[in-house]
């Protein structure tokens, strides 16, 4: 295994659009991005074996840091040698850097710029986080590309407090990067902001002054709308470097992605394929299907047809919904899989279509389908 | 797809017991006995998908017609195309009659010699079954292999009742193999009797002179004990037809299956695996484990050396330990996996034993190993 960084290169680029479809090389092998990421919470992207996430055509996973450092413990994985080994996953890995988690499970966080402290969700242990630390947590993890510690506020919040959590956003992305110690591991800057450009502005400069492998877009996805989300990307995206990956944090739902693309973002990670799975809920071109529903207790159909998924090629929405009405593990499993591949479809056809130079006239049309289909849509939950 | 019934056809007789290998057969493939089929209650061995079981080397599942009939219904599985359909298992399948459910399950039932009346386990609805009936629902289930609706008391049970049981199970066999109306289905009879040899004696009578394509026999594995077990295999199966088929439903560990397929058992079936699978239990050649043992928080072998399963080759004990820790799928998935690869293991070399006329030898040695390793160890559930 080569100890080199990963390195990024631009392969193409839409004419009418600032998308662009790149190949990110890692230690654990490429990634075409623009690239969708199924996020592996605790180790595992739930109910879902490694080959078949290959088979779904998935090649970068997210693991969260915050999960893994509460159990089973840093000091485990280390020892039976590393995240890919206890995840049985050879591709890359993407980690967080847990102050996500922090801050939307623990509500005894207390937060300066020195540190988090917050109490496990899981038996109340407190813990403490500083940039430091959650690098070298992340180092020993050894995924392919580490997140810095950032303070992600919640939406809405005053001026101040988002304010205070760019400054301390930056303060600690200098932290990290001066903490980084793992040279076959990419580090990513994170700007924070919320919805205000001046916010986004300084951060993404300061961030950029620091200098890191690639730059993510954190604090949006928390319910401040599509339209604020993508206003706030088209005035962040083109502060960023072009020859940099450029990750949204956390987006989200077909519309968003395809809207984000546009505007030239290259990885996106989210639980809305799993998580509404798991709750019976599938993803398709013609719109979102409920499988409890008692509409489907006979429907011999695929849950989409045309999809080349082993849920699809196999299952009724009959024998789904009957899965899901008797509590059967194979329900959650098979709507995960489906929706995974309905997001990998979407990703590969996105990169097809920037390499052809369509996507821009494509976008136009899918992007409202989209939305309606879907930013509307009741039951998307983002926590995994 | 033939609508020719099952053939069963003797390849290999092991010289030193009664151990043969055979093919059965089916209008949904081949069979090669002696074989263990994992247990698919509702339509689908919890947690695994088709393609996985054949790579596990499964060729036969087991599925409860009493789960069936109460959840998703037979008239919606006929609707959906048939029980094959609605598991998306290309391959032999044998539905139980129903009946052990009742027994096992339903509190509130009320059995004559016409019928068995019950109240379903879901949602309290009165439910009655007779022997027409459950071969019906077979028939309309279409799997490859239907049972006789069957009088299985609890063990222990007194004398009268046993005895009770035996003539209920004779009179309702007739009906059953009156009413069978699919061509394309094999129907086994079950020879009932606990552990009275006298009463055994007269049930295998009477029901094989009924006539089936092949015999159970039943109401074993209920507590009564391996050296039970076995004592009254040793005076059973020597009354059945050798040219038939036989099944001994519900058994069982490792060393239940050597001594049975000694005494010339052909098919069994066996939550074990994937029961025991899910409560973080592992077979293995050198003993079970415990996964959520804290002595396998850094154990980076795999659950079983040697073993070919997708778990034992990717997957340390350290993270199925804290899959099931954590309460993750992945865990008992894994382990169901594992467990039904280790049974499979365990069959494929028992049937290339008897072609090599090896096999008492290896029982002789094998039988005792197995026996003190599981028949003794405590955390063994039947039920699914």
């Amino acid at each position: 295994m080569s100890i080199e960084p990963a390195k990024f290169k631009i392969i193409a680029r839409d004419a009418g659009s600032q998308a662009r479809t790149s190949l990110l090389d890692t230690p654990h092998g490429q990634v075409h991005t623009p690239v969708f990421c199924p996020v592996g919470t605790t180790g595992t992207v739930k109910g879902i074996l490694p080959d078949r996430l290959v088979e779904l055509g998935c090649s970068l996973i997210l693991a969260n840091t915050y999960h893994l450092l509460l159990r089973p413990g840093i000091d485990v994985i280390e020892k039976i040698g590393g995240l890919h080994k206890l995840m049985a996953w050879n591709g890359p890995i993407l980690t967080d850097s847990g102050g996500y988690q922090v801050f939307s499970l623990s509500p005894l966080t207390k937060i300066t710029d020195a540190s988090l402290e917050f109490a496990s969700h899981v038996d109340g242990q407190k813990i403490r986080l500083d940039p430091a630390i959650a690098t070298r947590i992340q180092n020993r993890l050894g995924s392919d590309i580490a997140m810095c510690l950032d303070h992600c506020p919640q939406y809405p919040c005053d001026s101040g407090q988002l304010s205070e959590a760019v400054e301390r956003t930056i303060l600690w992305a200098a932290e990290c990067k001066n903490a980084h110690d793992n040279p076959s591991q990419m580090l990513f800057g994170i700007v924070q902001g919320g919805t205000d450009p001046a916010l986004r502005k300084r951060c993404a400069e300061k961030i950029i002054e620091i200098d890191f492998d690639g730059y993510a877009i954190g604090g949006l996805g928390l319910g401040e709308g599509h339209t604020n989300m993508i206003g706030t990307l088209a005035a962040t995206t083109p502060l960023l470097p072009v020859g940099k990956p450029r990750y949204l944090m956390g987006v989200g739902t077909p519309a968003d992605i395809i809207a984000a693309v546009r505007l030239g973002i290259d990885i996106f990670d989210c639980v809305l394929p799993t998580r509404n799975g798991r709750n019976a809920y599938a993803f398709t071109k013609e719109g979102p299907l409920r499988l409890r529903n008692t509409a489907y207790t006979t429907d011999t159909a695929p849950i989409e047809a045309g999809c080349d998924c082993c849920c699809c090629k196999n299952f009724s929405r009959a024998a789904i919904r009957h899965y899901f009405n008797v509590g059967e593990m194979l329900g959650p499993i098979l709507l995960s899989i489906h929706n995974i591949r309905f997001y990998q479809r979407l990703m590969t056809e996105i990169r097809s279509l920037i390499a052809e130079n369509r996507f821009a006239s494509w976008a136009d049309k899918q992007m409202p389908i989209y939305y309606s289909l879907y930013n509307s849509s009741e039951g998307l939950s983002k926590k995994d």
